[in-house]
């Protein structure tokens, strides 16, 4: 390594953990051109921030974002925050010359998003690189199945089908986080992990959703308020309040280059934990991929004879699969955080070579339209066009 | 057995063949209150007829449905033929004190699905009972899932997904059978497959669907006309003709408690060669169902702790699973066939005792609803209601 | 059909069942050059022979096999009973001048199995056929197993794993059926479904076990007495006998061709119901088969590259899979009885052929002496060799 | 955390790279009592130590391990080494007041591994901890099976199947790494995969093997010499040299308490890649592991009706599950390298709590004494005891 990457992260919960042990580990198994440095992490709590720096490992902590984008040895920003702070740190970090990694959804509108891309490009000329942080991307199996897809084994695409499940809401007394507020997380599961399935399917396929009909529900209209937020919940109190985010969605799409696509995103699937699934029908082949067994990708290929052809379960350890070769032999899994490490490879390597690794943020802001054209789409019961 | 019941079937291709071995094989596994007996094939063509008699083990042959009807010797009539002719032979059947046993979809549009229900009822007055061919409600898997449903397993349901995947037309080259041709077959992928996910999710749940938004799609216009029609597809000859039925369909649902459904039928999922998926999440438990598997039903207890709760591979080959006693000892799986076997069990007992097993030509009725509400949805391109 | 050939089934209960089904249904799916006649079934008890002949489907009942082998009107005699009386039907049969299909374990002892084989090398001069019911070789995806095998798709074998799972008498209260007295049955887990795995592992690898060293258990040694013997194992009455056979057997196999064979068979395998699975590595391939998913072979081709390569879940439900065109659509999975059709699809068409269907009675014989050379290494707690 | 805890590792091949990823890991995710410090990585060539360093995230390297063990600075020595190097550095070790953790197989040689047990006995006298990586134990799945069986839930155990499958040396022209050579590895597949399935299933079960017999094979006698040692195998180069060790091994096994065993470990298991399977049925229930999907734990709980058992795939992905809480949400699963994080995290606890966390040496000598009695059956050809 020829240089150093100072990284100011913000925000560190559930995202700030995952990002934190990609920071530490990318340098360790891959090659990087550029050594990042985890300088500060910065929460609006001064105490719980410093506790953070200490437990995540962090050399400082701060209270106030904006004086860290005001200092000279931050070279990135990592934000990690909910998706209503995050055009105006994005915006603000991008014009004080810091590389930008922005977690999922862009932001919480539409409007948000276009600023933040428009920022995004604008910095872009002056060589600062923004990212959108859709991490599933870099799960190896995943990126396979966008190889295999590339090298043009499935032929035409007929068929996407697309499922985000878990079930962590389905009982009516979990409390209400911040991610069941409309005004903090923007939306329930459509952004909160529909944006993950819109993002996949685009990613894989190489197309984009040209337009949608959908349908968002709320099941539970009213939960026990969160004390605390630890974890993806919290904890329960007495007090109660209104959900004001949908528990479920689901929408018909189809692609500019014709195939149709299913999709459901949803906290009320019983019994499926983070079961982020994606099958994709071609003239020519198939694939299959479940995150409950992130470390597999089913592929079918439609040219083998009849008597021999039937899904592969392909484990996705081999040293040719992407990003695997840094870590074990083959049939030695990797992990959920994994696809985090790759992120901050891709990252990292792109900055050093002053070039842009997808997703960017018009890549975000793009999927952020599809989620409008769904919302929008329930209410007035009709499809709606994607602006390209 | 204290009487016998002999049986007229018209038609005798691939679903007269399933029906012809279930003649056969119920009254050896099940002890029948009435004896069925394979009196007569029919068919357009004499010498076919006299052929599919032998092949089949029918005792004879006509080629004249009218006169068979006739006869004073046979007391049901088994309808194996395309849609488009089911409704004048199911009525005149019916008219003639004959019991039915149709086929599904029940017909090829919901005016004629209608006048055969009416008969239905009429008949109904007299005795006279009258079937709708669903057959995957009673494997055993499937009936065992609407059991657990039944008894409250799965508390308030939330989601519904259904698939039914296939690909044996994806190869632009395959002929263009009847089942290709809007006149005889009604609709392509949604009435022919799509009829059935739509009977199983709304058996299943015991729920019906209420409001629909779906896409119909024909990837392949054209296609080589079939010069016979052996199997699912016939040969092709080098002619060309239109392909005027949907190769796939997808479409969104309301069901009228409350659930979300997610639909999809289609002839060009690549790998998958009869995948009829069912999932049914709800607030205390979820199924899982792939026909592919079809001796398996996966079922998630929510009520369990969750360090010890995951989906569970039932094998749905146990004395006390249904239908399943008269089989094999356990671990001795059932194949495609059995189905229909069990349909014959029901209807006899059904006949023998007086009553009328489900699914009647109203719940036919009813499913054919469904789909037209699919098919004028995807024309208006939005949301519309199924009548009651 | 140019002809018939008259059956007599000697034994009714779940072999006879099984075997009644086939010889029912082989003709109705396949274009056989014999008709086969279900002409006469035979039992001990006048009575329950009749009400076989009945529920079963026979024209005709008899209580003493003698007499039925002096019958000019009997082509074939098909050994359902015990394995204590197949020797001396079988060569009487023979003897006779009448085809046998015998049931696995050929016998209860190698002595019996070495006369058996005598007596059916003796009538094969005189055109007569013998063989043995190993159905699971007829299972399509063992007869594919096979077939990629013999096509050198695996190269040198290397391994050969083999479990026949089962569970029906984990509970010491489960009943004492003839299958679990010594006298009867001849030996246990070993002699019942080990056979069948020794079997499948030869005929899949095309090799034979050259030596082995084993281990026998009987967990429970003493159980209520069975009052009937309906299904695997009758129902429990208060007397208490002992259990003189083995509850479970394992033994290491080495094969003449050098690959290493671990095997183990047993009726404690709580949560397995009928696992009979095989897994062959060779230096090209392997293939991995379990009962409780039949219609499915897994291949890997070792040939391909590690980046796609990954074990094909084939689901043998093509046309050209064995035995697979006579039957339904690909995805249209057979169940357990079809590998009994199978069997007399085989046999008929080796009778008017001229021809000897494997496995021979002298296959059957092999199979014991390895059945025996597992007993006796047990005993003396060494390697044994098995004789050629 | 009140104090620290400096280590020293030696070595820094595929184990040193697996055990700093732990050490660095373990204290951002678990609450540790002691702060583990990356004091020194030793290996034998000082420029490969440095880099090792480098890459690894050490401070500080050394090429002399005895050095090393005089400096006062160092609490705590991990040995990454090949197992012939083991006894002299971990005796050496503890008699200068270190605490071990010592990479499996404990050593090359029972005796070895004895006076390795003694010396730890004796360190545990002075308050010295000595521990064996026997890493899978804390894969949490694995974890769940153990606490599973301690509840009771399995009853009498009856059978342990254990596998443990690859296929890395599956062709011939594979390099002729250090782990096929007898004099620095001991044994091939029995010492290097065989020992994890032995300490596995004594470990899930709580008992021990107390006789064996078993078969070692070599396929391919001879390959080309490695060039250099990088991943699992190294490069070939042209000259060819002997395989001095066991490709694959496999062994039936009684346990004390009187439970059946089957094992089998290959690198010749083509199209498995680090499948570690074990299932162990008992009289009230039964779990099933494979390593391919490490993060699922099937269960099945025979007290159920029969109607709706099956066994369940737990995705041991749950805040009560073992070490699950510290890390995701339920159902984003965790990889190879966690098993080693939490070996960290109880070697660390047990030390802060002056308890001697298992495995102990003793337990590494008693899986030596399996081993060991499975190679001396293999010539004898007979069952050996293995010493209790």
């Amino acid at each position: 390594m020829t240089g150093t990457l100072a990284v100011a992260m913000i925000g560190h919960s559930f995202m700030g953990k995952s990002h934190s042990q990609a920071w530490r580990t990318a340098p360790r198994f891959f090659d990087l051109p550029l050594e990042p440095e985890m300088s500060v992490v910065v929460g609006r709590d001064a105490g719980r921030a410093k506790e953070a720096a200490r437990a995540l490992g962090w050399r400082d902590s701060a209270d106030d974002w904006r004086e860290v984008l005001e200092r000279d040895d931050i070279d990135l920003v990592d934000i990690c925050t909910p998706g209503n702070t995050h055009c105006e740190i994005a915006v603000a970090a991008l014009q004080a010359g810091k590389h930008v990694l922005c977690e999922k959804p862009l932001a919480n509108t539409v409007e948000e998003a276009e600023r933040m891309a428009a920022a995004a490009a604008e910095a872009r000329e002056r060589g600062v690189v923004a990212m959108a942080g859709f991490t599933y991307r870099r799960v190896p199996a995943i990126a396979l199945a966008r190889r295999l897809v590339a090298e043009g084994r499935l032929g035409r695409i007929h068929h996407v089908r697309a499922q985000y499940l878990q079930d962590w809401i389905v009982d009516p007394e979990a409390p209400l986080s911040w991610r069941l507020d409309k005004d903090l997380a923007g939306s329930g599961a459509l952004g909160d992990i529909g944006a993950h399935i819109v993002d996949l399917a685009q990613f894989v396929t190489g197309d984009r959703l040209a337009e949608v009909v959908g349908s968002l529900r709320t099941f539970v209209d009213e939960r026990p308020v969160a004390t605390d937020h630890a974890g993806l919940s919290g904890s329960a109190g007495t007090e109660r309040g209104p959900v004001t985010v949908d528990d479920a969605a689901s929408f018909l799409g189809r692609f500019a280059g014709g195939a149709m696509g299913v999709f459901e995103a949803t906290r009320f699937a019983t019994g499926r934990k983070n079961a982020i699934r994606l099958e994709v029908n071609g003239s020519d082949g198939a694939i299959a991929f479940d995150f409950e067994d992130m470390n597999v990708l089913e592929y079918f290929d439609h040219r083998e004879p009849a008597g021999v052809a039937g899904f592969r379960r392909i484990l996705a350890t081999e040293a040719d699969h992407p990003y695997v070769a840094a870590w074990w032999p083959p049939g030695h899994g990797l992990g959920y955080e994994h696809g985090f490490t790759h992120q901050v490879v891709d990252l990292v390597e792109g900055i050093a070579a002053g070039e842009h690794p997808a997703p960017s943020f018009a890549d975000g802001l793009q999927v952020q339209r599809v989620l409008d054209a769904v919302e929008t789409s329930s209410e007035s019961r009709a499809w709606r066009e994607v602006p390209a």
